[in-house]
């Protein structure tokens, strides 16, 4: 079971969201309050709470202390009372230091501003590949800027776009979604140190003291927790990231199609597609993306769902829910989008082919100039269309698969179209160049490039 | 807005939806209450009781009777009160039939047991469409039992199925679903009599001949409602019925791709594809299926989500949730069955196409059997797929599109195979008839089929 | 079925989402691009198209439009095009008009820009409401700004709150997410008129100019359609806004409970709780609140789900999810707005029960005032705690609901206390002000105000 | 991240989904078919074969298997070739041997068989669990069968119930829901042997015979899978079920309020509530069943979502989210049921504290029987209803706290009452014995009970 999480999970998110580092940051914010009482003068024996900052502040969380906190939380039922219990006797701790190092805190003081460090940590790294992906997509728009590929609508051929262009779609896409995480992110760099039900048994300017230490500011107001609407906003963020990430592994995978073949996967030497058919190359990280994406949009989902079952000053739904999908929806998109910067960052792709599947339809994409070729001369306007239809079906026809007639010879076989147009406008209907995308330059200079 | 409601909706569910039959149906409720409580001697006055179910029996609720209804619920906020006060007067009730005619009920009595009759209703009518929708499966599933078509894994080519293996899936799930569906309706088939926390004002013996009057059984215990999660069981079944909508027609979508183009949604000759494409013949209408079952499931999970939310006897967070999405989701559910039926039905479909497309990799796909052969032979398994996988990417390979040298002659000039097998033996790998699927008859057979 | 959505829908959704509306947007947007392909001289007959657009001016479209266009629509399967055939009708085009007022235009350059105008639209009726309730709640908060309440973690009495603080609580959310929307809404000010695959068979200037003529931007990047993240976003956080929702009208019914009853929804004279029980009051609004939130959010769920589905330069399933779930999700969102803003407006609060539940646990609540009493005369922390926990289960104990011993008194003759502590000084601990909470002036000052 | 995941699973369940524990039961599979193959004659040498099984029953997959399998996995990018090359090694086949032990066998006949063999597995132990949930269920409803309780409607006073009748409800629903899992696992007992397509390369009448072996049928059409809407139908089941486990652990939770507390989680000696409320009794393991309900709803929703994404004989992307989220919904629901059964084994009832909630609102939930016997006098329907209204609301005022003037006495000084009841009449309305359920023994009797 847990193979299978570990399988995609990243090291630096497992990191960040193992055990060690969630007491290693809840003792962070301690250590930050109580200096910040200190500093205010809050403490009734300055001396005693220097020194127990003074040893709180040798601590590292090991595998060990998880271990013994967790053996005094079976006792005692309560997880932070028993890491507070634990730090005294591991702090070695007087009894007057005891009485003070975590005076009129709750326990959300510590978890959640604690959380808050480790999401701001998690989300550095988000950002890392992020950014990463960006300059990978910008720079294979910019490679592919005039290569010509089939435009598709409804999955059916339309009219020529350039490879280059449909890169560039993504990467406009992941830079407003790169700007509003960043926002959203900023907006979350917060803490509270309000106690129980954010009455501030500590005054507010311990909160913020201590806050400004750890790089947050005091939210501005809180019961028990840190108003979930800010957590809410920045996963509705990661949400819409990987959405987009599953429509964009999904088209790698339709144009890997074999009838299609346009892009493919990096695959190497050893890799075998199936056990039973060696000919098989499959786009199989795409697909993991594709299903990753999904569980992480129902993660997002379920915190969503819960942050609105809090009763009163707060009620304890949300503790599981978080506890287990912050971290797994960190992981799991800090795997996919390492996992899909690596499939566009390797793929191969195909030009030659791209061309190739433009010529498939005998023409039939051409029937748009030819259209308005006789609408020119005057054929009226449903006219034209109706005749266009019917031709490019013959062109086409999928009763006659082997036929390989171009749309160009049955046009000017058509008696109706002959009366208006000479053998040489026809052929002048049937140029590729008058159906290349004439504004690809400006479409690209939108966007701020970098210097070439 | 409720354009676009009615453009997806059917007449069928419309009229059981409709304001007109709620009240008609909760009124055969307190028909069917008042009969029993006469026959079971438990009214003051019998007489004054049968005169009372006499003038309620005669009553037909109109579009005029739901807008008194809604007039009244203005002033009193409370809609089935509303209908009560609406029929004293309507049936010109007198003082002693109106003290009797609803006396002990509850409006959940009426309001769920009048729901089950509709929901009963509109499965009647999910049911035929079903029916119709799984006898077309099967008949297209016969038609092109030995058609045969390229079988396809993380849609890349794999080995040879048949087009009408591929729909008898679609029927074999479809059957499993209708099985389910039916049985879950047989558990809905309850209604409850039960008063305001289901403590029976009115004794049990009401509640089941009342029941028994409207085909239905009292369900086994009830609060103020009857417990959702038989609801759930039924809509569960309807979300995976959707499920599968969804993927048979993103099925279509697929094989209607230009490049593949095996089979062809009906396209009338009026019909546009487009405003500025004349060639373009869309699949919308199975895309149109597609989207109608995200919408459809996300009703359910609503529903179900809702389901959770019931404090003690019952809270109203449920009531808004059905009022809208038990109408909408039978409607939109009947009408997409309809729409994919219809879509399947007056589908084309081009087994030369198929066969077509079998071939566009050059003979890649026989790279199993010559794999085969080549272990046969004495070849080690390991090099067998080695050196066939090599060769097959050498006879498809998409840097080199227009290259169509079969697997065959690639072989045939391979020093290794050309040590191992003659040419004819190769020959004899690249047999089509080989490939064929071997049981088509026996898979078929597991189904019972009609008299041929 | 319908009129369960009318019943909850506003008259001013309703007029934006109509389909007269939808053919007036579009045909809006239809005379900007016409209008600046002359302003940039890109047509071939300028007078021609001057025309053109003074009889596309003066058309109004009613009802009867719509109805003529559905009809045209059931013939050629395409409902834009219906529309670009009825207007040439309706405004007497001639040919020559006819020949150029839709030139180059595809259907989503009119659906997709004429749509953002009913979104913004929309937007500025939620944000009318948005910004009255934000009013509403201020007032609220500051009315009761120093109104003690029971504050209650895991729904069990915790600390003192004030009614004003969690009220300002809910403020500063809406305030949160009130300027995440504005700033969503502007994102989306967007349109898009670049043709079937985004490649601009009119050149960009075109969209830029005809955009600014509707009071939009050219979006940067485009398919076929605008790219859906930008909606995404915008619908996350209507998502997000009425899970706050779900939650506050949650809060409400807790807080109307028999059993707490410290605020009470309106109930006028003429409303009927229930058909059976006259004493009845129920926060029926509230519930439907609750409810309706869960359909919004699962609106929102299946518009992203479905977004990730768009293949290649787009696919239709998005189509009928967005026609159906925008204006439910914009009509559902305004009417549960202003119905939570009403019931919070009329809302009875009752002070004096808030006081009354503060005392019913027997002076339980004050036990760390007790603790840290016993603590500053040297009593070990965890001797305190444990010796205060068994006192107030004394105190407030279930097993003996009659018992009205108080804390105070259990604790003068608690042996170990009487060892520390005076009568005096445990009568101190007692003492109702020192309960109270200290900082609501700072919290208060945190948010700007209206002068007072 | 992955501490958090154990935390929330049960030994059981991680015993099942070990990898371990995966490769055995593939390796069970591929057992089965080759003796299947060996006793249908369907090997070329017998004594090979037979001396492969015999090799293969000997092992047992213990973590340095999973080891080597994964760093072969690494190179060759194929789990199941990875698991097959192993064994060979393993094993120590011969060359022969390995030339015949896996033929013909797709990766998914291992591991869909496979799977299938540990949910069931799953799926004896969820069983168990659930029924010892419903004894435990069954006895507590028997026990509180005559424990008066307020029935609550809206969260608001209704009329009287029983304890037990609502326990009775929860158990009613469980059996329900036992009975449709039950099927549903029948239903899912089923293996494929079918090969890369659905196409048989072994005969189906291999399948027929290796599916006996391992307790299971044949599924009756497969793809390169077993058809995922059986799947789906199991798990919508778990979904409902857990719908039912969150509302339950709401209600606990909702009776353990402060204000109400009629019942109480269990709470140790040692047990700390919080950390700086020495009085604080939360039900922490009920929240926590809340929570994880969402959890596993959300991780269901998923399974079916990605279930519709399954193109042509099969994609990859439901293999992540199954991988993932079949684990997780097997460990997440067996440890929520066994902490919900924990929880009402050990949950403190108090019929005390329901008999006074009945008292608290100083007669007014008598109302009914009032307006009853006024009814009875000739006072009209609607007056009576209102009159009832107005005294039970003076009553209980929430204005007026402390007021505790009975309805009795209220009614005993209103004219219009005083006319038509006598004192004796007005005390005769306010006999409880008069409002408890008349009908519990017959609402028991429905249910089979043991013997007592």
């Amino acid at each position: 079971m847990l193979e299978n999480i570990k399988r995609y999970s990243t090291k630096e998110m497992t990191k960040i969201w193992s055990d060690e580092n969630k007491w290693q940051t809840m003792l962070q914010v301690l250590i930050a309050v109580l200096e910040a009482r200190v500093e205010l003068k809050l403490v009734s024996n300055k001396r005693v709470a220097k020194n127990a900052v003074k040893k709180l502040k040798k601590l590292r969380m090991i595998k060990s202390d998880v271990k013994r906190i967790n053996i005094i939380e079976e006792i005692i039922r309560h997880d932070v009372n028993a890491f507070l219990d634990h730090l005294v006797i591991k702090a070695e701790l007087t009894k007057l230091q005891a009485a003070v190092y975590a005076q009129k805190i709750t326990s959300y003081d510590l978890q959640d501003t604690g959380n808050i460090l480790r999401i701001q940590n998690s989300h550095d790294e988000i950002m890392k590949v992020l950014r990463q992906l960006s300059a990978v997509l910008l720079r294979m728009a910019l490679e592919h800027k005039y290569t010509l590929e089939m435009g598709r609508t409804h999955a059916v051929h339309a009219e020529l776009i350039t490879f280059g262009s449909k890169i560039l779609g993504w990467y406009a896409s992941l830079e407003r979604n790169v700007s509003r995480l960043e926002e959203a992110a900023e907006e979350l760099r917060v803490g509270k140190i309000s106690g129980a039900v954010g009455m501030y048994p500590l005054p507010p300017e311990v909160e913020a003291l201590a806050c400004k230490k750890l790089g947050l500011r005091p939210v501005e107001h809180s019961t028990q927790i840190i108003p979930r609407d800010i957590y809410n906003n920045y996963f509705s963020i990661i949400g819409n990231i990987v959405s987009e990430f599953q429509r964009w592994s999904m088209e790698i995978r339709n144009l890997q199609r074999t009838e299609i073949l346009e892009v493919q996967e990096f695959f190497s030497k050893e890799q075998k597609g199936s056990v039973a058919m060696p000919h098989k190359k499959n786009p199989i990280k795409s697909e993991n993306v594709s299903g990753m994406c999904i569980m992480i949009r129902n993660f997002i989902n379920a915190l969503i769902e819960v942050s609105a079952e809090n009763w009163h000053e707060r009620t304890l739904d949300n503790s599981v829910v978080e506890r287990v999908f912050w971290p797994l929806t960190f992981s799991f998109t800090h795997f996919a989008i390492k996992r899909f910067k690596g499939v566009v960052e390797k793929m191969f792709v195909y030009p030659e082919k791209m061309l190739k599947n433009i010529e498939i339809t005998n023409g039939a994409f051409f029937s748009p100039v030819l259209r308005a070729a006789l609408e020119d001369k005057g054929m009226p306007r449903q006219d034209a269309y109706t005749l266009c239809k019917e031709l490019a079906f013959q062109a086409f026809n999928p009763h006659d698969p082997d036929s390989e007639e171009h749309l160009r010879e049955i046009a000017k076989k058509d008696e109706q179209i002959k009366e208006l147009l000479t053998d040489e406008e026809i052929d002048q209907c049937f140029d590729l160049d008058k159906m290349k995308p004439k504004h690809i330059d400006k479409i690209f200079s939108r966007f701020v490039l970098p210097e070439e």
